[in-house]
Protein backbone atom coordinates (compact mmCIF):
# COMPACT_ATOMS: atom_id res chain seq x y z
CA UNK A 1 0.00 0.00 0.00
CA UNK A 2 2.99 2.29 0.39
CA UNK A 3 3.59 3.49 -3.48
CA UNK A 4 -0.49 4.54 -3.63
CA UNK A 5 -0.63 6.32 -0.05
CA UNK A 6 2.42 8.42 -1.07
CA UNK A 7 0.79 9.00 -4.28
CA UNK A 8 -2.58 10.46 -1.80
CA UNK A 9 -0.28 12.05 0.61
CA UNK A 10 2.20 14.00 -2.03
CA UNK A 11 -1.17 15.60 -3.68
CA UNK A 12 -2.39 16.62 -0.54
CA UNK A 13 0.89 18.32 0.71
CA UNK A 14 1.36 20.06 -2.34
CA UNK A 15 -1.99 21.24 -3.02
CA UNK A 16 -1.95 22.53 0.61
CA UNK A 17 0.89 24.17 -0.56
CA UNK A 18 -0.28 25.59 -4.06
CA UNK A 19 -3.45 26.42 -2.17
CA UNK A 20 -2.01 28.29 0.16
CA UNK A 21 0.07 30.25 -2.03
CA UNK A 22 -2.29 30.80 -5.23
CA UNK A 23 -6.03 29.97 -4.12
CA UNK A 24 -8.11 27.50 -5.41
CA UNK A 25 -9.67 28.89 -8.35
CA UNK A 26 -6.51 29.62 -9.47
CA UNK A 27 -5.15 26.06 -9.71
CA UNK A 28 -5.59 22.85 -11.81
CA UNK A 29 -5.60 18.89 -11.25
CA UNK A 30 -3.14 18.63 -13.91
CA UNK A 31 -0.84 21.64 -12.30
CA UNK A 32 -1.00 19.54 -8.88
CA UNK A 33 -0.47 16.11 -9.98
CA UNK A 34 2.63 17.45 -12.14
CA UNK A 35 4.00 19.89 -9.06
CA UNK A 36 3.36 16.66 -6.83
CA UNK A 37 5.07 13.99 -9.30
CA UNK A 38 2.18 12.03 -9.15
CA UNK A 39 0.21 10.65 -12.52
CA UNK A 40 -2.89 12.60 -13.47
CA UNK A 41 -4.73 9.67 -13.31
CA UNK A 42 -3.75 8.93 -9.74
CA UNK A 43 -5.79 11.95 -8.31
CA UNK A 44 -8.95 10.38 -9.30
CA UNK A 45 -8.63 7.44 -7.96
CA UNK A 46 -8.00 9.25 -4.53
CA UNK A 47 -10.24 12.54 -4.95
CA UNK A 48 -13.77 12.41 -6.83
CA UNK A 49 -13.55 16.31 -8.02
CA UNK A 50 -11.27 19.16 -7.19
CA UNK A 51 -13.66 20.20 -4.33
CA UNK A 52 -13.14 16.98 -2.99
CA UNK A 53 -9.33 17.56 -2.59
CA UNK A 54 -10.34 20.96 -1.08
CA UNK A 55 -12.19 19.27 1.48
CA UNK A 56 -8.85 16.82 2.91
CA UNK A 57 -7.13 19.58 2.29
CA UNK A 58 -9.00 21.76 4.70
CA UNK A 59 -9.60 18.40 6.78
CA UNK A 60 -6.25 17.92 7.08
CA UNK A 61 -5.29 21.13 8.37
CA UNK A 62 -7.81 21.66 10.75
CA UNK A 63 -6.89 18.27 12.20
CA UNK A 64 -3.55 19.67 12.79
CA UNK A 65 -4.78 23.05 14.35
CA UNK A 66 -7.59 21.74 16.44
CA UNK A 67 -5.02 19.51 18.12
CA UNK A 68 -2.82 22.72 18.64
CA UNK A 69 -5.82 24.32 20.23
CA UNK A 70 -7.00 21.85 21.98
CA UNK A 71 -3.53 21.58 23.71
CA UNK A 72 -3.48 24.58 24.53
CA UNK A 73 -6.67 26.08 25.52
CA UNK A 74 -7.00 22.46 27.80
CA UNK A 75 -3.94 22.93 29.61
CA UNK A 76 -4.57 23.73 32.88
CA UNK A 77 -2.76 27.11 33.67
CA UNK A 78 -4.80 29.85 34.16
CA UNK A 79 -7.67 30.64 31.26
CA UNK A 80 -5.83 34.08 30.72
CA UNK A 81 -2.69 32.42 29.98
CA UNK A 82 -4.11 29.97 27.56
CA UNK A 83 -5.51 32.46 25.56
CA UNK A 84 -2.78 34.50 25.28
CA UNK A 85 -0.42 31.36 24.64
CA UNK A 86 -3.06 30.83 21.58
CA UNK A 87 -2.55 34.27 20.27
CA UNK A 88 0.82 34.06 20.77
CA UNK A 89 1.75 30.29 18.82
CA UNK A 90 -0.60 31.81 16.11
CA UNK A 91 1.20 34.80 15.80
CA UNK A 92 4.33 32.69 15.64
CA UNK A 93 3.85 30.06 13.10
CA UNK A 94 2.15 32.90 10.55
CA UNK A 95 6.40 34.20 11.75
CA UNK A 96 7.57 31.15 10.85
CA UNK A 97 6.24 30.23 8.03
CA UNK A 98 7.12 33.83 6.58
CA UNK A 99 10.73 33.17 7.42
CA UNK A 100 10.68 29.79 5.36
CA UNK A 101 8.80 31.01 2.10
CA UNK A 102 9.01 34.90 2.19
CA UNK A 103 5.74 35.65 2.68
CA UNK A 104 3.02 35.72 5.50
CA UNK A 105 0.86 33.06 4.17
CA UNK A 106 -2.56 33.95 6.44
CA UNK A 107 -5.35 31.71 7.40
CA UNK A 108 -6.19 28.99 5.28
CA UNK A 109 -9.69 29.21 6.22
CA UNK A 110 -10.06 32.73 6.29
CA UNK A 111 -8.57 32.44 3.08
CA UNK A 112 -11.05 30.13 1.14
CA UNK A 113 -14.13 31.55 2.77
CA UNK A 114 -13.69 35.00 1.63
CA UNK A 115 -12.62 32.63 -1.67
CA UNK A 116 -15.38 30.31 -1.54
CA UNK A 117 -17.49 30.39 0.51
CA UNK A 118 -20.22 31.88 -1.62
CA UNK A 119 -19.24 29.12 -4.44
CA UNK A 120 -19.65 25.37 -3.41
CA UNK A 121 -21.70 25.04 -0.28
CA UNK A 122 -19.73 21.96 0.69
CA UNK A 123 -16.80 23.95 1.25
CA UNK A 124 -18.70 26.64 3.19
CA UNK A 125 -20.31 24.13 5.56
CA UNK A 126 -17.12 22.33 6.61
CA UNK A 127 -15.41 26.21 6.91
CA UNK A 128 -18.57 27.00 9.06
CA UNK A 129 -17.98 23.47 11.67
CA UNK A 130 -14.23 24.91 12.00
CA UNK A 131 -14.84 28.29 12.66
CA UNK A 132 -17.77 26.83 14.64
CA UNK A 133 -15.81 24.89 16.46
CA UNK A 134 -12.83 27.64 17.07
CA UNK A 135 -15.65 29.98 18.93
CA UNK A 136 -16.64 27.16 20.99
CA UNK A 137 -13.19 26.63 21.97
CA UNK A 138 -12.27 30.05 22.77
CA UNK A 139 -15.84 30.50 23.81
CA UNK A 140 -15.30 27.77 27.09
CA UNK A 141 -11.91 29.38 28.12
CA UNK A 142 -13.63 32.90 28.40
CA UNK A 143 -16.28 30.73 30.02
CA UNK A 144 -13.89 29.70 32.65
CA UNK A 145 -12.42 33.40 32.58
CA UNK A 146 -15.52 34.75 33.49
CA UNK A 147 -15.89 32.48 36.54
CA UNK A 148 -12.78 33.40 38.09
CA UNK A 149 -13.99 36.65 37.81
CA UNK A 150 -11.09 38.12 35.52
CA UNK A 151 -13.22 39.17 32.56
CA UNK A 152 -16.18 40.94 32.31
CA UNK A 153 -18.51 39.58 28.83
CA UNK A 154 -21.94 39.78 28.69
CA UNK A 155 -22.05 37.28 26.11
CA UNK A 156 -19.73 34.70 26.05
CA UNK A 157 -20.27 33.64 22.31
CA UNK A 158 -20.07 36.72 20.96
CA UNK A 159 -16.80 37.21 22.67
CA UNK A 160 -15.70 34.31 21.61
CA UNK A 161 -16.63 35.38 17.83
CA UNK A 162 -14.94 38.66 18.56
CA UNK A 163 -11.95 37.46 19.23
CA UNK A 164 -11.89 34.94 16.34
CA UNK A 165 -12.66 37.78 13.77
CA UNK A 166 -9.80 40.25 15.42
CA UNK A 167 -7.22 37.12 14.70
CA UNK A 168 -8.53 36.85 10.78
CA UNK A 169 -8.83 40.63 10.35
CA UNK A 170 -5.17 41.03 11.71
CA UNK A 171 -4.14 37.81 9.84
CA UNK A 172 -5.29 39.85 6.77
CA UNK A 173 -3.64 42.95 7.44
CA UNK A 174 -0.13 40.95 8.28
CA UNK A 175 -1.29 38.52 4.52
CA UNK A 176 -1.84 42.29 2.97
CA UNK A 177 1.72 44.13 4.12
CA UNK A 178 3.71 41.03 4.03
CA UNK A 179 4.58 42.31 8.16
CA UNK A 180 3.24 40.02 11.10
CA UNK A 181 3.24 42.84 13.88
CA UNK A 182 -0.39 43.69 13.39
CA UNK A 183 -0.52 40.04 15.03
CA UNK A 184 1.54 41.91 18.23
CA UNK A 185 -1.61 43.61 18.69
CA UNK A 186 -4.03 40.08 19.30
CA UNK A 187 -3.08 40.17 22.66
CA UNK A 188 -3.71 43.49 24.16
CA UNK A 189 -7.33 43.98 22.15
CA UNK A 190 -8.23 40.60 23.15
CA UNK A 191 -8.03 41.69 26.81
CA UNK A 192 -10.06 44.68 26.13
CA UNK A 193 -12.27 42.60 24.58
CA UNK A 194 -12.65 41.13 27.24
CA UNK A 195 -12.86 43.59 29.10
CA UNK A 196 -10.13 42.28 31.86
CA UNK A 197 -8.94 43.63 35.00
CA UNK A 198 -5.81 45.53 33.60
CA UNK A 199 -3.84 44.69 36.92
CA UNK A 200 -3.89 40.90 36.20
CA UNK A 201 -0.06 39.86 35.34
CA UNK A 202 -0.51 37.74 32.71
CA UNK A 203 3.15 38.69 30.95
CA UNK A 204 4.93 36.49 28.69
CA UNK A 205 7.43 35.79 31.30
CA UNK A 206 5.20 34.87 33.50
CA UNK A 207 3.82 31.68 31.28
CA UNK A 208 5.37 28.74 32.32
CA UNK A 209 7.41 27.60 29.03
CA UNK A 210 6.40 30.34 27.37
CA UNK B 1 -18.32 58.36 -27.87
CA UNK B 2 -21.20 57.03 -26.31
CA UNK B 3 -21.19 53.27 -27.62
CA UNK B 4 -17.40 52.57 -26.62
CA UNK B 5 -18.10 54.53 -23.07
CA UNK B 6 -20.80 52.23 -22.80
CA UNK B 7 -19.05 49.14 -23.46
CA UNK B 8 -16.38 49.98 -20.52
CA UNK B 9 -19.05 50.37 -18.22
CA UNK B 10 -20.62 48.01 -18.93
CA UNK B 11 -17.27 45.31 -18.34
CA UNK B 12 -16.36 46.99 -15.07
CA UNK B 13 -19.92 47.21 -13.97
CA UNK B 14 -20.77 43.20 -14.73
CA UNK B 15 -16.69 42.59 -13.82
CA UNK B 16 -17.12 43.81 -10.11
CA UNK B 17 -20.58 41.98 -9.84
CA UNK B 18 -18.76 38.52 -10.97
CA UNK B 19 -15.40 39.21 -9.05
CA UNK B 20 -17.92 39.60 -5.76
CA UNK B 21 -19.70 36.66 -6.29
CA UNK B 22 -17.00 34.72 -7.45
CA UNK B 23 -13.91 36.16 -7.21
CA UNK B 24 -11.07 37.22 -9.61
CA UNK B 25 -9.13 33.63 -10.52
CA UNK B 26 -12.15 31.32 -10.99
CA UNK B 27 -12.98 34.03 -13.82
CA UNK B 28 -12.27 34.31 -17.29
CA UNK B 29 -12.22 37.33 -20.36
CA UNK B 30 -14.87 35.36 -22.40
CA UNK B 31 -17.21 34.57 -19.65
CA UNK B 32 -17.08 38.39 -18.50
CA UNK B 33 -17.64 39.88 -22.21
CA UNK B 34 -20.54 37.05 -22.72
CA UNK B 35 -22.41 38.48 -19.15
CA UNK B 36 -21.51 42.12 -20.51
CA UNK B 37 -22.72 41.69 -23.94
CA UNK B 38 -19.52 42.71 -25.43
CA UNK B 39 -17.66 41.48 -28.04
CA UNK B 40 -14.49 40.14 -26.55
CA UNK B 41 -12.46 42.51 -29.13
CA UNK B 42 -13.71 45.48 -26.93
CA UNK B 43 -12.12 44.31 -23.86
CA UNK B 44 -8.86 44.06 -24.57
CA UNK B 45 -9.30 48.11 -26.26
CA UNK B 46 -9.85 49.16 -23.07
CA UNK B 47 -8.07 46.48 -20.53
CA UNK B 48 -4.67 45.70 -21.35
CA UNK B 49 -5.20 42.49 -19.07
CA UNK B 50 -7.52 40.90 -16.55
CA UNK B 51 -4.78 42.47 -14.05
CA UNK B 52 -5.81 45.84 -15.23
CA UNK B 53 -9.89 45.17 -14.84
CA UNK B 54 -9.04 44.17 -11.66
CA UNK B 55 -7.54 47.24 -10.61
CA UNK B 56 -10.42 49.16 -12.49
CA UNK B 57 -12.69 47.81 -10.55
CA UNK B 58 -10.93 47.68 -7.32
CA UNK B 59 -10.19 51.64 -8.52
CA UNK B 60 -14.19 52.28 -9.45
CA UNK B 61 -15.11 50.69 -5.80
CA UNK B 62 -13.07 52.16 -3.52
CA UNK B 63 -13.89 55.94 -5.45
CA UNK B 64 -17.26 55.50 -3.82
CA UNK B 65 -16.31 53.84 -0.72
CA UNK B 66 -13.64 56.93 0.07
CA UNK B 67 -16.51 59.25 -0.82
CA UNK B 68 -18.63 57.63 1.48
CA UNK B 69 -16.18 57.08 4.10
CA UNK B 70 -15.07 61.19 3.76
CA UNK B 71 -18.81 62.11 3.97
CA UNK B 72 -19.71 60.14 7.14
CA UNK B 73 -16.28 60.72 8.94
CA UNK B 74 -15.40 64.51 7.59
CA UNK B 75 -19.17 65.82 8.95
CA UNK B 76 -19.34 68.20 11.67
CA UNK B 77 -20.77 65.73 14.07
CA UNK B 78 -18.87 64.57 17.57
CA UNK B 79 -16.33 61.72 16.47
CA UNK B 80 -17.21 58.90 18.29
CA UNK B 81 -20.92 59.70 16.13
CA UNK B 82 -19.22 59.56 12.98
CA UNK B 83 -17.76 56.00 13.58
CA UNK B 84 -20.52 54.99 14.42
CA UNK B 85 -22.34 55.84 11.84
CA UNK B 86 -19.73 54.31 9.54
CA UNK B 87 -19.82 51.08 11.00
CA UNK B 88 -23.69 51.36 11.17
CA UNK B 89 -23.71 52.32 7.09
CA UNK B 90 -21.38 49.39 6.03
CA UNK B 91 -23.50 47.05 8.37
CA UNK B 92 -26.52 47.98 6.56
CA UNK B 93 -24.66 48.06 3.09
CA UNK B 94 -24.38 44.27 3.76
CA UNK B 95 -27.64 43.59 4.66
CA UNK B 96 -28.85 45.60 1.05
CA UNK B 97 -26.54 43.37 -0.44
CA UNK B 98 -27.52 40.12 0.68
CA UNK B 99 -31.55 41.31 0.60
CA UNK B 100 -30.88 41.92 -3.27
CA UNK B 101 -28.75 38.96 -3.87
CA UNK B 102 -29.51 36.86 -1.57
CA UNK B 103 -25.66 36.54 0.09
CA UNK B 104 -23.95 38.74 2.26
CA UNK B 105 -20.87 39.63 -0.41
CA UNK B 106 -18.22 40.52 1.97
CA UNK B 107 -15.80 43.24 1.42
CA UNK B 108 -14.43 43.08 -2.40
CA UNK B 109 -11.11 44.51 -1.27
CA UNK B 110 -10.99 41.96 2.15
CA UNK B 111 -11.65 39.13 -0.75
CA UNK B 112 -9.22 40.69 -3.15
CA UNK B 113 -6.50 40.43 -0.52
CA UNK B 114 -6.95 37.31 1.08
CA UNK B 115 -7.23 35.54 -3.07
CA UNK B 116 -4.95 37.95 -5.02
CA UNK B 117 -2.52 39.83 -2.56
CA UNK B 118 0.21 36.83 -2.25
CA UNK B 119 -0.03 36.99 -6.07
CA UNK B 120 0.22 40.26 -8.12
CA UNK B 121 2.12 43.26 -6.79
CA UNK B 122 -0.06 45.47 -8.65
CA UNK B 123 -3.40 44.64 -6.72
CA UNK B 124 -1.13 44.28 -3.43
CA UNK B 125 -0.05 47.67 -3.96
CA UNK B 126 -3.46 48.69 -4.50
CA UNK B 127 -4.89 47.35 -2.02
CA UNK B 128 -2.41 48.09 0.68
CA UNK B 129 -2.74 52.06 -0.53
CA UNK B 130 -6.94 51.50 0.08
CA UNK B 131 -6.31 49.83 3.53
CA UNK B 132 -3.77 53.06 5.13
CA UNK B 133 -6.32 55.55 3.33
CA UNK B 134 -9.10 53.82 5.54
CA UNK B 135 -6.64 53.75 8.84
CA UNK B 136 -5.84 57.55 7.88
CA UNK B 137 -9.59 58.19 7.61
CA UNK B 138 -10.12 56.37 10.82
CA UNK B 139 -7.26 57.52 12.82
CA UNK B 140 -7.70 60.82 12.34
CA UNK B 141 -11.07 60.60 13.87
CA UNK B 142 -9.90 58.55 16.74
CA UNK B 143 -7.02 61.61 17.21
CA UNK B 144 -10.20 63.95 17.02
CA UNK B 145 -12.04 61.80 20.07
CA UNK B 146 -8.77 61.44 22.32
CA UNK B 147 -8.26 65.48 22.15
CA UNK B 148 -11.64 65.22 23.02
CA UNK B 149 -11.11 63.21 25.88
CA UNK B 150 -13.52 60.70 24.87
CA UNK B 151 -11.37 57.89 24.10
CA UNK B 152 -8.19 56.10 26.01
CA UNK B 153 -5.94 54.55 23.02
CA UNK B 154 -1.82 54.42 23.38
CA UNK B 155 -1.65 54.49 19.49
CA UNK B 156 -3.83 56.34 17.61
CA UNK B 157 -2.75 54.14 14.26
CA UNK B 158 -2.66 51.07 15.40
CA UNK B 159 -6.25 51.76 17.05
CA UNK B 160 -7.41 52.59 13.61
CA UNK B 161 -5.82 49.27 12.35
CA UNK B 162 -7.62 47.54 15.21
CA UNK B 163 -11.21 48.70 14.23
CA UNK B 164 -10.42 47.89 10.59
CA UNK B 165 -9.04 44.21 11.37
CA UNK B 166 -12.18 43.58 13.49
CA UNK B 167 -14.60 45.36 10.44
CA UNK B 168 -12.74 42.76 8.26
CA UNK B 169 -13.17 39.99 10.82
CA UNK B 170 -16.87 40.11 10.65
CA UNK B 171 -17.14 40.82 7.60
CA UNK B 172 -15.88 37.59 6.82
CA UNK B 173 -17.71 35.73 9.12
CA UNK B 174 -21.42 37.29 8.31
CA UNK B 175 -20.24 36.36 4.73
CA UNK B 176 -19.50 32.89 5.71
CA UNK B 177 -22.60 32.61 7.77
CA UNK B 178 -24.55 34.44 5.13
CA UNK B 179 -25.95 36.46 8.32
CA UNK B 180 -25.36 39.78 9.15
CA UNK B 181 -25.63 39.69 12.77
CA UNK B 182 -22.56 39.81 13.74
CA UNK B 183 -21.94 43.34 12.41
CA UNK B 184 -24.30 43.98 15.11
CA UNK B 185 -21.10 44.42 17.23
CA UNK B 186 -18.76 46.08 15.42
CA UNK B 187 -19.79 49.41 17.42
CA UNK B 188 -19.73 48.04 21.22
CA UNK B 189 -16.41 46.22 20.01
CA UNK B 190 -15.38 49.61 18.88
CA UNK B 191 -15.91 51.53 21.73
CA UNK B 192 -14.34 49.12 23.81
CA UNK B 193 -11.05 48.78 21.37
CA UNK B 194 -11.16 52.50 21.93
CA UNK B 195 -11.21 52.58 25.59
CA UNK B 196 -14.07 55.14 25.23
CA UNK B 197 -15.98 56.27 28.42
CA UNK B 198 -19.05 54.01 28.49
CA UNK B 199 -21.59 56.76 29.97
CA UNK B 200 -21.39 58.65 26.70
CA UNK B 201 -24.70 58.56 24.96
CA UNK B 202 -23.60 57.73 21.83
CA UNK B 203 -27.10 55.93 20.93
CA UNK B 204 -28.34 55.40 17.39
CA UNK B 205 -31.60 57.55 18.65
CA UNK B 206 -29.32 60.68 19.25
CA UNK B 207 -27.50 60.66 15.89
CA UNK B 208 -28.52 63.54 13.82
CA UNK B 209 -30.39 62.24 10.51
CA UNK B 210 -29.49 58.87 11.81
Amino acid sequence: MGRTSDARGKILTTAQALIELRGYSALGVAEICTAAGVPKGSFYHFFASKEALALAVIDERWAVQLRDWTRVLSSDIEPLRRLRRLLEETAAAQRAGQQSCGTVSGCLFGNLTLELSTQTEAVRDRLRQIFDAQADLVGTVIGEALADGGVAVADTREAARSIVAQLEGQILLAKLYNDTRPLDTLWPNCLTLLGARVEQDISAAALPGG
